[in-house]
């Protein structure tokens, strides 16, 4: 049974707090184990990938092949059913168009004192993108991790993918031929992290490693940040839906299952302002949990860790839902625009009883790779400024160096740094 | 001696190579003293900082007070010379009127299918502002990390520094008075960002933890990495400068000293085209070194990490420069421009002969807080962007459902996700 609150409850305030703080990211203990796997990807290169890649995928790299080529991209896109052709080329062109739109402009200018300067940004030379396999292996995941770098203007992305077996699901080669994706190659987990990042004989280095993968990816990726820039730490998939009673029950029901479906530690949370309503879509997901193929993972995570919060208004309801900073907020009311003008914190927002999360996976736009676990109080979702970086310029002569270069030589000499101090006064007149 | 390269030597592109890949940070195997000590201020709180501020800094926080007031900070502001005063408010009004310019635009359109689509930028809630105490206390560095949360619209900001036996630099209070900073914690350390990520009694957790600090400051940083945001992982100070012949040797000495002055692990390097002139920028920095009250980190920093790189001309130069992808570029040619359009990786590029590195630190503007260590590559200076994040939306109805709807549904179910498909199924009429 998915938690129940209600906000006139004495004990309210402290329960929701327990939500709050609650932690569902996996407590293994991966970190040790990890550490050791890039450990000796640093050390044995390509000989450690065939030896993991052989353990844990059952493939022989250098008897089955490293990698997936374009041709073989190609040919997968041209199996998959029109329909699915269709869906993903608008998929792609929905999502290059969005992040066209986040391309920084530079900046350069000369202001009162005749100082010139301003900042150019560039891409990154290359990126790596991890694309997880089996049950998890999305098309729509390497759409929205590749397209961005692609808008940079990243020359090279190297996939990384584990293939089970050998086995690859041919809707995500069917994905990378329409992204354009001309490497991958066949490593996955920690390992595959490791030698995007450090590089081995046969995988050149990147700079910077995106895209989603179970707790060793995500740690991998957490251990090697600095080494690389990453996208972000990942945690589980959660959905918080603000509705009121005029919305039909079925629809919101499937929402929250939305996310449930992803996995048992993902997160499903219901704000509604009328007990009724909390009752209906309560057994509404009861009705829909048996027909989904995904019902063990959506009834579990539904269990522990849904739950149906009901508040006297949304008045109310919006600072708590600040408090969870919430990966998806759907507001399905009839004044979402109210309530999205008090949303401090969350990683994208749908609005309105029409814009189920869903459409926001796949085909809308925005990128669906977000901030979870409270995370969107201080990051934003997968953008292009992640592939781009930015330089910053100054240009002075003899007389703006004049303006502000004692400045300068005052404050180098007051923190002791006779250097500086003399570098700037050395060119003063 | 400092590392003199020759590119007309056979050995050229290993000796290069090695130093590009030389790690010059500290290997003090730091990581598991700052775990622990993690584990312990989010555990005991106030007590552990009290324990550890009482060892670590002599400093009795209980009995000699937790804070400092902004009244102290107003009287530091009052005790300084007015040509400070002058100094840290011309660079105060300087570094805001240069992020003012960062602040990023929200975008909000509907597309030709009716989806109406978007982006807010929001500020975090909270910055913790980290300022070393000691030798590297430094006004300039408080202004840098604070003015950018400041023009973000970040209403709190705690500033945590270390005051050994109690004592504290005025200047750092002063700048602090300028900045506008009411809420200063006496701890520094692992300690006080552990304190700044998860929160005590006395300390309320923020959103973003920015500032420089020694390695264990920056491994606390690197470990609580996903629970708080953070500006970089920071290394040693580097600077590269590329100059001809035409320069000034003295000039180009102290810019090279500038760095080198900073710490023992600090680097810079010199590529000019101009045996000779290499030759006459090496006895310059030998005649400036005695001059230096910073002589003996600065003489350590040049003879341990400095080089001297002779180039045929500055075409070769520039892919080299990239590789290096330095914290601080200085581009001291005739034609500064031609050389900027081929700088790929550089944190910031300082153009001209009358432009030394030092400008840059104080008063010029851009921010002084930049990636080290070929972070470059991948990572930009301190921002406005570090304290915000940006949140996605979208908007349907049921037309635009309509249209790209269907697409989401044949996707969903070709991943297997069946509630995601029915979430915007039951929404299609």
């Amino acid at each position: 049974m998915p938690l129940r609150l209600d906000s006139r409850d004495a004990d309210f305030a402290t329960a929701f707090t327990a939500l709050v703080d609650a932690r569902r990211e996996a407590d293994e203990d991966v970190s040790r184990d990890v550490t050791a796997i890039l450990k000796r990807v640093r050390a044995e290169g390509d000989a450690a990938l065939a030896d993991y890649t052989s353990r844990f995928d059952r493939h022989d790299l250098n008897a089955s092949g490293w990698t997936v080529s374009p041709a073989e991209c190609r040919a997968a896109l041209d199996s998959i059913s029109t329909q699915l052709r269709d869906a993903l080329e608008l998929a792609a062109a929905r999502i290059t168009a969005y992040h066209e739109k986040q391309k920084p402009q530079d900046s350069d200018e000369i202001d009162a004192t005749g100082v010139r300067l301003g900042a150019r940004w560039r891409s990154v030379d290359a990126a790596g993108l991890y694309v997880p396999g089996g049950r998890a292996a999305y098309p729509s995941s390497l759409l929205m991790n590749a397209i961005p770098a692609k808008v940079a203007g990243v020359s090279r992305i190297a996939m990384v993918t584990p293939t089970p077996n050998g086995d690859i699901n041919p809707l995500v080669l069917a994905a990378a031929s329409i992204a354009g994706i001309e490497e991958i190659w066949r490593v996955g987990g920690a390992q595959a992290v490791a030698a995007l990042a450090y590089g081995t004989k046969s995988i050149k280095p990147v700079d910077v490693i995106t895209g989603p993968g179970n707790a060793w990816v995500a740690e991998a990726k957490r251990q090697l940040y600095g080494v690389v820039g990453i996208d972000m730490v990942a945690g589980p998939s959660e959905i918080l839906v603000v509705a009121d009673a005029k919305n039909d029950p079925a629809w919101i029901a499937a929402d929250l299952l939305s996310q449930s479906e992803h996995d048992p530690t993902s997160q499903s949370i219901l704000f509604t302002d009328d007990a009724a309503f909390a009752d209906a879509v309560a057994k509404a997901v009861e009705q829909r949990l048996p027909l989904l193929s995904t019902q063990a993972v959506a009834a579990t995570s539904w269990a522990n860790n849904g739950a149906i919060i009901l508040v006297r208004d949304f008045e109310e309801a919006m600072p708590l839902v600040n408090r969870l900073a919430a990966e998806h907020l759907e507001l399905a009311v009839d004044d979402p625009e109210a309530l999205f003008t008090q949303v401090r914190h969350a990683g994208s927002v749908f609005l309105g009883r029409m814009t189920p999360e869903a459409v926001g996976d796949y085909v809308a736009g925005p990128n669906h790779v977000l901030p979870t676990g409270r995370r969107a109080r201080f990051s934003s979702g997968l953008s292009v400024l992640d592939f781009m970086k930015r330089t910053s310029f100054l240009s002075l002569d003899q007389n703006s160096i004049g303006a502000i270069g004692p400045a300068a030589v005052a404050l180098a000499e007051a923190e002791g740094l006779p250097a500086h101090a003399a570098s700037v006064a050395l060119r003063l007149k």
